[in-house]
């Protein structure tokens, strides 16, 4: 059995990721669920995205929620922007922690931004220099690191070249997204076995969905090497595109519960975060499919 | 990173352990799930349990199902008894893998069964000697063993104890029970360094909910310590008791679907029980909570 890491640090995607995947929600709601999750402990939070309000109508209103959202100084917020439009937008609003997305696979990346990876790749070097001159910090998410749903599997190797340019090209953390959930242990072991020594001075985050059930045993999988930062989405807010009804990215209480329960800190108070989980399901109205949303936690007692 | 076992054995519970937590399906249905999964390649198949029917309604038609189901010599199929009267149904319906429960929790064997634990063992020791001189084999399947929703968590010591006693009573086989989704990878751990040592000659069988999204990661920990064999139920079947709307045993084809992934052979055939899954949930007439039923198999591209 490995040694697991002592804590970890969980980044809150649910008010970007997560509703951006569902039917648009009012501003105030936005706004409520922010303010709740920056009360849980929570130390990250992924609040909005840039992005053009006729491509993603569910972040249109990104500059007002940021706004009036509370903004505790213990926790770190960051956007997302898609080009140097949003980056220009997520700047003006304060932002200095700005992420950026490239598809691994070729085919995924031309369905979403009609360019190829290589041309993407391109695109985000100008991108991290625009924002490095701005003084802000920037992360690459690399999505479909585990598996295309257009392609099917994707070599560690490509995953691995990607990395290497986009550290090249300056980027200040890397993220890989398991985007349709098609990560298994051993795609998390071999993917990280490819990365892991070429970058050991980069931050690395894990950013899982539970589509087909395996969202906590590639935490844990993860967990054995190492890795200390995961993506989780409150209540497992947002669905997958490629199949209606089912599970999008791992719930945030249910990795708080299994990592508290394994003596791994978060910072996060579990029934807090339980509570928000309650919001956003009651804000985007549909069940959401999150087990320690609706059993509660292990702790608590018949 | 610890080495993975090449193969494991999956038990089919969802004709029994499944339905039995479900609303009543006519005996047809039942003949034609038992059918279908025989037809899978799984190698074990829990069919029914021998009740009695004003306890279980679910179960009250054992002996018909059983005698109407395919039963191809290259399956093994059991049946689950509470008593010297259900013992003597199955043995006399042909059954030789006969399963028998306590609950490591005294205050849980008392709201199941009306007896403390220690009384439930002493019945245990008396069915283990019934069965025995008929020729059959007895699994003991120890319930709450990582957790229990009355009385919280479950000494792995308390759990070892049992374990010692029944085998000395003549255990073939001892089956450990997530009851209520109360595991994680670290009670897999505890659990597992409290009995593989004093037990390293007995088959053990992990049998886990996925209640609070932990399933899989339990299992991926246990086979971490060498576990080959695990219950689970096609499509999930058998809800959570406890939490009404909550999932109940891990989803057969969500486990296969994992362990296929990372080259751990089950010579179960996927795309068929997944077929078994949709049969379960049109059985049943409620969504179940399988992600591998919802968005199909990694491998099945867009």
């Amino acid at each position: 059995m490995e040694p697991l890491p002592e804590s970890v640090s969980i980044r809150e995607v649910g008010p970007r990721d997560g509703l951006q995947n569902e039917d648009p929600v009012p501003t105030d709601a936005k706004v409520r669920l922010i303010d709740a999750l920056s009360a849980t402990g929570v130390g990250r939070i992924e609040a909005v995205s840039f992005v053009h309000p006729k491509a993603i109508p569910q972040m249109a209103d990104a500059d007002e929620v940021w706004q009036r959202a509370a903004k505790p100084p213990r926790v770190r917020y960051s956007a997302l922007v898609p080009n140097s439009r949003g980056a220009q937008r997520a700047l003006a609003a304060g932002f200095t922690e700005i992420e950026v997305v490239v598809s691994a696979s070729d085919t995924h990346n031309r369905r979403n931004v009609n360019r190829s990876t290589a041309e993407s790749l391109d695109d985000i070097a100008a991108l991290i220099a625009l924002l490095h001159d701005a003084g802000a910090r920037v992360e690459v998410i690399i999505a479909t690191s585990f598996g295309c749903p257009y392609e099917g599997d994707i070599d560690p190797a490509r995953v691995a070249g990607i990395v290497d340019r986009v550290r090249a090209d300056g980027a200040d953390r890397i993220a890989f997204g398991d985007t349709t959930g098609m990560g298994t242990p051993r795609r998390v072991r071999e993917l990280l076995g490819a990365v892991r020594d070429r970058h050991a001075d980069v931050p690395l985050l894990l950013h899982f969905h539970n589509t087909r059930g395996t969202g906590l045993a590639n935490i844990l999988a993860a967990l054995e090497l190492g890795v200390t930062e995961f993506d989780a989405s409150v209540g497992g807010l947002g669905g997958c595109p490629y199949a209606p009804g089912a599970s999008g990215n791992v719930a945030t209480e249910e990795v708080v519960h299994m990592l508290h329960d394994m003596g791994i800190a978060t910072g996060i108070d579990l029934e807090a975060m339980i509570e928000a989980a309650a919001l956003a399901e009651e804000i985007v109205g549909r069940r959401l499919p999150s087990g320690v949303l609706r059993a509660g936690p292990r702790t608590r007692l018949v």
